[in-house]
């Protein structure tokens, strides 16, 4: 099912994705699609990266957070304050657009995120509570801050303004694709709740309908595609955990998975030693860093270079806030192997 | 000296320049500028990096080697081969243009040279010869091949062509800029004989003849440094090393030397030491890979924070072909002390 006509009633559509854009344009960074000609023969199709690599905070969530934050200005103009909770990239998301908007933001992060996360996150402004992953509720406490202090909630999906605003990065690729004469055939984009691929197919699909989209996970937690198998949503079970901390929520949004049902061609999933091999061929090949989340779209695609022979294929690398310990772990590792 | 009134009779003019990147585009990646906004206020000057690291064969080398070569096929169009010494990203750069443009390719690397970078150069379908370093004359065999085979020589700087090809990434950075509705102050980008930040100085400083342009070298090769504070070319003590593999040349170049006396601000030098903590940084804050004399127009910027503050300042990240064991050597060492 990814048919246009299954789009009417979505909680994202290319308008708002398009409303996005002017919205952020100027305060996100229009991240570069980058073509590597020379690996396009040993890998049997064209590889298109889109950078979010390179996005202000190192992913593609400040897209959604700065979004959401005018959305916030512009219709509660006496809000002064956000509370968020994340394991990372979208904390520091919240938190960059939230010093640049003005707001004081909290932030509820597992005491287990990634260092570099966490302080990035105090440095971007934001004051970090956290907690304990396995005993502790994110929700509870941060419906308790915002109770206590008036903050507005920026959820990390499960929000049309947060969808539509993930949803500019395909846009831009989109547009940068056709300025070098493309288009993709299939676009793979990440998924943990799913509102970055959700956006990413609203612009896509809109614009390029015979394209197909794909959403990338860790096998470990491919809730995704198996929930676009089942037809409903299905959960991860209990425990399951992978390197991709990024990747790591149990069930799609309530508000995502229509959008998924709806748009994209399926689910493919990598596991973490091939996203690791993922890490070091964009290290070594692309020169680019990934964290693991953020390679999971690279790892499909080479996985699958059988299905995509011939076809252009365009992977949102969708963050880079890897610590030097996990980019040491890619480059002692196995190469992908490619001819 | 830095006054466009000394650039008549150089042997690279904007002209030049820009003829190159008409014969050039659409082979050369037009490689991204990119800013990195939430940086800006730490660093207390706005970074631009102009990322050749994306160029095809990882380094700003194809530009000067296909210019050359389209210059061979218009002028000569009965040759079918050339002939290039280099033990890393010149020899890459020449075996990928001689591929596409179809000619014969022969590179004469020493047989100490990096394992990946001769299979790199094979894989690219030239023919590898190699040669001891210390006891036979690369110059001597490259030419014994010329007169043999009739191969045309692809020198790695000092030639008209070459200069002008490497100085279309000045003129893209000139024009991405501006684009984002920036100039910059400053440009920096790295020298071993020169080539490069010759034909970026001669794109950049008629297009911008207010903006600074500096050569960036490792401490232990400063040649053009101090060449440029004695006006006239001297060379590295013999046996001089640093982790910069590609910016060892022994001495300024004949023909490039002249442009930068004319067009340059200075050299600036930067320790093998400030040089890794520049790749980690590259790797942690920019996401990017660098090799280490890729990162030395970097490490050149963080060095003299003081000197550059409020100014904007683009480096030209030359190249991005660092073995994993010199990126785990950068990740293990310590950061730039940025606040």
């Amino acid at each position: 099912m990814d048919s246009l006509e299954n789009s009417a009633g979505l909680a994202v559509q290319f308008a708002d994705v398009e409303a996005a854009a002017k919205r952020i344009a100027g305060k996100a960074v229009k991240t570069p699609l980058l073509h590597y000609p020379q690996l396009d023969d040993a890998l049997g199709f064209r590889l298109l990266v889109k950078a979010e690599t390179l996005q202000r905070t190192g992913s593609f969530k400040f897209r959604g957070a700065c979004n959401k934050l005018m959305i916030v200005k512009e219709q509660n103009p006496g809000a002064r304050a956000v509370v968020a909770f994340s394991s990372g990239n979208h904390a520091q998301g919240v938190a960059a657009a939230a010093a640049m908007l003005g707001f004081k933001a909290t932030i509820v992060m597992p005491d287990d995120a990634p260092r570099i996360k966490i302080e990035n996150t105090k440095a971007l402004g934001a004051e970090v509570v956290l907690y304990k992953r396995h005993t502790e509720s994110r929700e509870q406490i941060s419906s308790d801050i915002a109770a206590k202090t008036g903050a507005v909630m920026v959820p990390p999906y499960d929000d049309p303004a947060i969808m539509a605003g993930q949803g500019t990065s395909g846009l831009e690729l989109c547009a940068q694709a056709e300025a070098l004469g493309m288009k993709a055939d299939v676009v793979i984009a990440p998924a943990s709740g799913g509102g970055l691929v959700a956006g990413v197919a609203a612009a896509v699909k809109h614009l390029w309908p015979a394209a197909q989209v794909y959403a990338a996970e860790p096998a470990t937690c491919n809730d995704l595609q198996r929930s676009l198998m089942e037809g409903k949503r299905v959960g991860n079970a209990p425990g399951s955990v992978s390197i991709c901390d990024a990747l790591m929520s149990p069930i799609p949004g309530e508000l995502t998975f229509p959008v998924h049902k709806a748009l994209l061609s399926g689910g493919l999933a990598a596991s973490d030693a091939d996203i690791l091999k993922a890490m070091k061929f964009a290290l070594t090949r692309l020169k680019l860093v990934m964290e693991p989340g953020g390679a999971s779209s690279l790892a499909c695609a080479l996985l699958n270079r059988d299905k995509f022979r011939g076809k252009t294929v365009a992977v949102v690398a969708s963050g880079g806030n890897a610590d030097p310990e996990m980019l040491k772990r890619a480059l002692d590792g196995e190469d992908f192997a490619i001819p």
